[in-house]
């Protein structure tokens, strides 16, 4: 069994760096504060003797030698960065549970054949540069790295640019690496363990997912002297757009899931009808026929909405992942530790994506979820206990060893 | 008649001044460039001899003598500061045309019995400090000053720290002006006088308006893995409220407009269920009855809205002027004028609010308007022609001579 106290002391240190303003974190990728992250992290490995390595996307890659030279390494980790108003836990938990696998093998003084790297994947939260689980993408051979270097945030700066700015563009070729298998540990986001009163997800699957940034063009005018018919409102296209994406959602419930978070209108001004609008659609389901069907639905009504109030549209997909199948080998590991353990345990979907979605594509991947409270996630108030955080980790390590092999 | 010209190119110079990005202006109130542009005016009325008024809320009060000592000013003006999007002419139009009707005065060698005082009313335009029409309406005693000075801008700083800051703060106490009348000419920003092929606007009437900022609070969760019935979204809840505003507008139209064109979600992110948002409805119409109707529809409609979603609601009034009928004697004055000089004409309502609207409630008052390009206003491609504004200030030359008595 692993630590547990000393794995919640590391989730609370790490906490401290980019405090939220709500007991959370704003710990945004590629801002000095996930530099700072970085290093802590970085020293810890360090403390453990590990090796670390560092690619052109900013991936970390902590690794504990095996027994087998000629053997690839198992793969333990998740991503440090956070939402703008996000948890302690998101992510953050399956980096530092990695080390924690790695920490204990070491208290132990167990060998394992394969190799194990704790790894920390930047950008995996999209907020900042979308699309989400960037590097992990890359990493996967699904975007180019061109491409992904130059997504821009909502000022202008290019992510290629500020992980030169903070110091953490390696020289490692990204996706070059091989694996024996991946393992993720990460806490639910939604609240299904803890309604079900379980404590480990075994998951099988993951949603599929499209982002769909929509620009509405109307035009700038005074709210006050423009009669209504004479409007081309891209504010009122924005709400149209938000109620339809939530109507075909509530269709396909629940069997999917759609919304809209991030809206912006401009000019923004009390006494001017929006001339633009720019906001995402982001639309799930676990059934790739679903997806593609919610999609179409919303891109035709999107078109009736423009037509009928004059304004043209835009739609760029800015993030699309499948859904995923994880492996079965990896899952059946999961499952096996978790009843060795004794811990309740329910095959689960994961709702959120992940970094393990894209690298299930390029090596045997599987995750494991703790419950959080209240299925509260992307938000300061992101909580769980010591001991759920205890039960997933020690399945993790078990997973690990076994995969990796004594 | 009026120098067109020199109307024509004192515009163009202002206009130099806090540049727009699309050939309009940026030149918001209490800014750097608001106070550039405060500066401007000043040499202008210095370089024709007028003495110089300025009271605690900003307000300019540009002064040529009459002949009768015991006889009140007639006012005219209106105000130089413009939208974060706006034209050239909205405000700064009436500003102007009062200084050119004592420049031709000049030119002519007249002197009128009744001074007149040519007036920039500071924050008319209510984008970066609600409501509009501040410091008229403080001088009209609808405000309290001290009310008036601790509003606040998005990024919190306060109006009476920014007016002190841009050095336009004065010592005369606002309010104690006591006006022999008030004539303020405006380009229409609506579509009317231009689809009628007229070139003077009569206003009678103003139209009365609330601005109601709501503030929505849901959950914030995550988008991908919480099931649709477990959702609080303060966004969605915003659509459904820009959608019920326009819905009442609608019912009420041609009698009413109804707008939300100020909106903000938090957190913001793409992954993220808005947790809360903050917008601004703006209603407006010539009727006080109707007005109130559609507020109460509006209320009513956003509790339902509110409590469908399990969201909390709270909404503040940063806005309301009631509908307002212009002084019969001063609107003669206008209508007797443009038939003097033989400009087609034609009555009109103002459907935008204008420091008028609260000087009318301490001085007799009336507006002249001219048609401005589709109807388009608070927009950076606001346009008019230099005939158009040649017309108006002609109509505003004999309106004003006349009130003033020679
Ligand atoms: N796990 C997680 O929150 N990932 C961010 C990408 C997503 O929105 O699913
Ligand atoms: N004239 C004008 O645009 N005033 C601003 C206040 C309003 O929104 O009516």
């Amino acid at each position: 069994q692993i630590n547990g106290d000393r794995l919640w002391d590391s989730l609370m240190e790490m906490a401290q760096i980019g405090p939220g303003i709500a007991g959370g974190n704003n710990r945004q990728t590629l801002t000095d504060d996930d530099a700072r992250g970085r290093a802590l992290f970085q020293s810890w490995c360090e403390a453990a003797g590990l090796a670390m390595g560092l690619d052109t996307m900013g991936n970390m890659f902590a690794r504990r030698e095996g027994t087998d030279p000629e053997a690839l390494p198992v793969y333990v980790g998740s991503h440090l960065d956070t939402q703008p108003t996000g948890g302690k836990y998101d992510g953050v938990l399956g980096v530092l549970a990695g080390l924690e696998v790695i920490r204990t093998l070491d208290d132990l003084g167990i060998r394992t054949k394969h190799p194990i790297v704790a790894v920390n994947w930047t950008n995996e939260e999209g907020t900042r540069f979308a699309p989400a689980m960037l590097a992990s993408g890359v990493f996967a051979g699904m975007h180019d790295e061109a491409w992904a270097k130059d997504r821009k945030d909502a000022a202008g700066k290019r992510f290629g640019d500020e992980l030169v700015r903070i110091g953490w563009q390696g020289e490692e070729p990204v996706g070059q690496r091989r694996m024996h298998a991946y393992f993720e540990y990460h806490i639910e986001q939604g609240p299904i363990l803890e309604d079900e009163d379980v404590q480990i997800g075994v998951v099988t699957h993951g949603q599929g997912l499209y982002w769909l940034e929509v620009t509405l063009t109307g035009k700038e005018n005074h709210t006050g002297s423009t009669p209504m018919y004479k409007r081309r409102d891209a504010g009122l296209g924005m709400a149209r757009v938000i109620e339809l994406v939530n109507e075909v959602a509530m269709d396909y419930q629940p069997g999917a899931v759609g919304t809209v978070g991030h809206m912006d209108a401009y000019p923004n001004s009390r006494n001017i009808i929006a001339g633009r609008t720019t906001f995402t659609i982001d639309i799930r389901s676990p059934s790739k026929e679903t997806l593609d069907e919610m999609r179409e639905r919303i891109e035709d009504g999107i078109d009736t909405i423009a037509e009928a109030l004059d304004i043209d549209v835009s739609v760029d997909e800015v993030g699309h992942f499948d859904p995923v199948t994880f492996d079965a080998t990896c899952v059946a590991a999961v499952r096996h530790a978790a009843e060795r353990l004794g811990y309740s345990h329910t095959d689960i979907v994961s709702g959120a994506g992940h970094d393990a979605c894209w690298i299930n594509r390029v090596a045997p991947t599987a995750m494991i979820f703790c419950p959080c409270v209240d299925g509260l996630s992307h938000n300061e108030a992101e909580e769980i206990s010591k001991e759920w955080a205890k039960a997933g980790a020690d399945v993790l390590f078990h997973a690990v060893v076994e995969t990796a092999e004594i």
